[in-house]
């Protein structure tokens, strides 16, 4: 069971500083640290990997994501 | 019959803490319990799954979704 | 003839507790009856059947409609 | 010569209780009397067809068709 | 020279009653005279051709373009 | 090094009266002289020449570009 | 470990100065010096190099992307 969450926002404030899955409309997906998100869900990821297929593509470390392009953002899937 | 729907958003009201299945622009579902949602019917989703053509993907637990991702959000579909 | 469609929204008044086509943005249909709507085209079907190619794929029951998604509803359809 | 145009949606309500061919984005064509508009461009159509490559796929009836799906909305292509 | 362009649409209002060429984005073109437009760039053509590969495919008439489906507008393009 | 470069549309009103290549989202670029732009990046070319694969497809002149079809304006790649 | 990343935009605010990789929708990146950008993700790159899978592809110079094609900008990836 899931305390505490009354809007959505409230899943991604509770992330904060923990690893999250983020799923693109490209078809990959960005893995990494949550620092930061706004009302647009755009979303700051410290060490974030790019995978494609659960394959790693690229490090691209620090990095600014752009809400219209994110599908969903899951912190527990890393830890699956 | 489904008594008090006068507003589109009563019906994801009515389905919090129930199953539901959410079928996604990118031809995949997702199945999982509702939490929350807010007027962009951004989505929060419990044990969430990721299905494609009734097969599950990828178990992503805890998941927000973005709402100009849906295109709809069915609670009765679970038990079907 | 069609009497008192003064502005688009009144045909969907017109329809609400009657059986409507809906046809999706991914090629889709969705066949049920209308029980509520909003400014966005949000709409709710009761006993929804998502079909393609005049072959029902899916019962959903109870549907939340994102209006993005929505290409036409068309409530003299289903008796056609 | 056309007369009395000076904004875009005085050709809508001159064509209205006329019939219009509209243009939609999935290449298909929705012929019928319009009957309705806003300024989304959402429209109303009393007697519509819905048509592929100059032929008629389904008679869907009075319909409400989605702004956003529309490319355009010709009143003089029907009586070519 | 082009003088007293101070703003994208002086272009188009110095365009009205001349031809123009508009290009949408499903690659036709339409070529017309160009009655009225608004902000959001909707437009009114009269005596509209639509184009594919400098070919006409239909006279649509008089014709009212959503904005959204433009990619741009040239009153030069057509004398050329 | 650039200067006075403080928000973004600096680089279009620097731009003003010499020649910009615009990528347009249809994988053509238009190349001409920046006559205006407004904060939807609408801009007006002069002299515009669509382009494919560095070939001049299409003369088009003066032409009115909407913003929403823009990926990116670069002044200084005519040069180069 | 980042220090003081509260609100997104902090990232691209530290970044300024500094070279950045953009990603864009259309499967290109560009990189180059990040010179300014606005909330819409507009943004301004100086020495920009458009690139392909790795590989440049055009030499752009100063350049404005506008911010609704951009996936993401990652100012750690350049120095990888």
């Amino acid at each position: 069971m899931v305390n505490g969450i009354e809007r959505p926002l409230d899943v991604l404030n509770n992330a904060k500083g923990k690893e999250v899955l983020v799923q693109l409309k490209n078809n990959r997906q960005m893995v990494g640290t949550l620092l930061a998100f706004d009302i647009h869900i755009n979303v700051v990821l410290d060490n974030a990997k790019e995978m494609l297929d659960d394959e790693t593509k690229r490090n691209v470390g620090l990095t600014f994501l752009r809400g219209d392009t994110i599908i969903f953002i899951s912190p527990a899937s890393v830890s699956k």
